[in-house]
């Protein structure tokens, strides 16, 4: 049961309203095709991987750094052999995923609608500002939200900044996503409420556990299942 | 003379409270040197700006935006012959950008402490929240302001976003900064206050004209100067 203190739902964006991490591992496949010359599927991708956490703390999230960070793994994995015409095939991929169409989840819409109007919904979402921004104009939610929040990180600290750029106590907000890492436990952690609602693909540096029992957190299985707790009072 | 009604001042960020062209200025011309066996200084200025413009609506501003702009000119200008191994050099420069020492333009740290307290003091800028984040910080600025507002361009259309989300009038918003094209024109558009305090080097897209005896606007040499007319009624 949620508690009736809520006044501000924040709602992760990629993969919680809108397909996301599906179109990451079409265009990691993709530049494993790519690098096949050089090295198998799984040394690219774990090289990958490791590129992405080291450059973390200096280029954030978002495509544009996943674009720098895949440039310089092709040029380190091919051991600087790779053909600057494949290192602008790259780029364009990473264009093409900029311009992908947005897909939205099961219930997206239904839910959005049926709690407009009874509660502040703001998005809270790390990614490129930009992309994110052209994200909810091409998905059609805009006007669902009172205004976009965009997170250089996850972690409590942005939260705490969060709501205090919210002006409201933690008791009275209420975070949905499909991250246990990011959306679930930073929020339990200050005294929020959490909503779980897990998305088939995790990327693997936000996989966690959820926390078993805890008051504050419920998961569920589609975004619309959520309503029955939020407009009890009806 | 400025308006008793403003309660929120907006400072831009870079060139306005330290120094930041500079060292895009210094990046592209260590680009230059590398890419000097394909085409000259002002081949690659040229094509490196028409990529940036042609970017722009894709990867909006920051310097993430700005290295893959430079990879793809390097590729585009030297007909696809550029050795893997320059281009990660341009990774390099990149990352050396990022990690660049905050350098405050004269009297900021002296305007920030005497507004603050009396106004509501917030940042207001382009380019990359986890980097703008980060330069606060290393700035030592960051308790003088409420928070930071990140935002995708500077149009009338984001300040109406950002008038909007601060919960205030136009005439309560005075917003400071060295871009007319980007800090000025549209809040006065809008109905805001501005100043203006020139930096001495400007992003050729950034480049306007004052408009003439603006009731709302005032240029400044220093961002100090402006102190008298901000706290006439102390």
């Amino acid at each position: 049961m949620l508690s009736d203190k809520i006044t501000v739902i924040g709602f992760d964006a990629d993969d919680t309203l809108w397909v996301n991490e599906t179109y990451f591992v079409e265009t990691e496949h993709r530049l494993c095709q790519l690098l096949s010359p050089y090295a198998d599927s799984a040394t690219v991708s774990s090289a990958l991987f490791r590129t992405e956490i080291q450059n973390m703390p200096l280029y954030g999230y978002g495509i544009k750094a996943y674009i720098l960070s895949i440039i310089e793994t092709a040029i380190k994995v091919s051991d600087g052999k790779i053909p600057p015409a494949v290192l602008q095939q790259i780029i364009t991929l990473g264009k093409e995923q900029l311009r992908r169409p947005i897909v939205l989840l099961p219930g997206v819409e239904e839910t959005l609608a049926a709690l407009q109007g009874k509660y502040k919904l703001i998005i809270a979402t790390k990614g490129d500002l930009l992309d994110q921004e052209q994200k909810l104009i091409r998905s059609g939610l805009e006007h669902y939200f009172h205004h976009v929040e965009i997170m250089s990180n996850k972690t409590e600290k942005e939260y705490r900044k969060l709501l205090q750029h919210l002006d409201i106590q933690p008791e009275q907000f209420l975070m949905i996503g499909n991250s246990i890492k990011s959306d679930i436990l930073p929020p339990l952690r200050l005294g929020c409420h959490a909503a779980y609602v897990p998305f088939e693909t995790t990327w693997l540096h936000e996989t966690e556990t959820l926390p078993a029992g805890h008051p504050r957190v419920s998961e569920f299985r589609q975004l619309e299942q959520i309503l029955p707790f939020l407009l009890q009072n009806d």
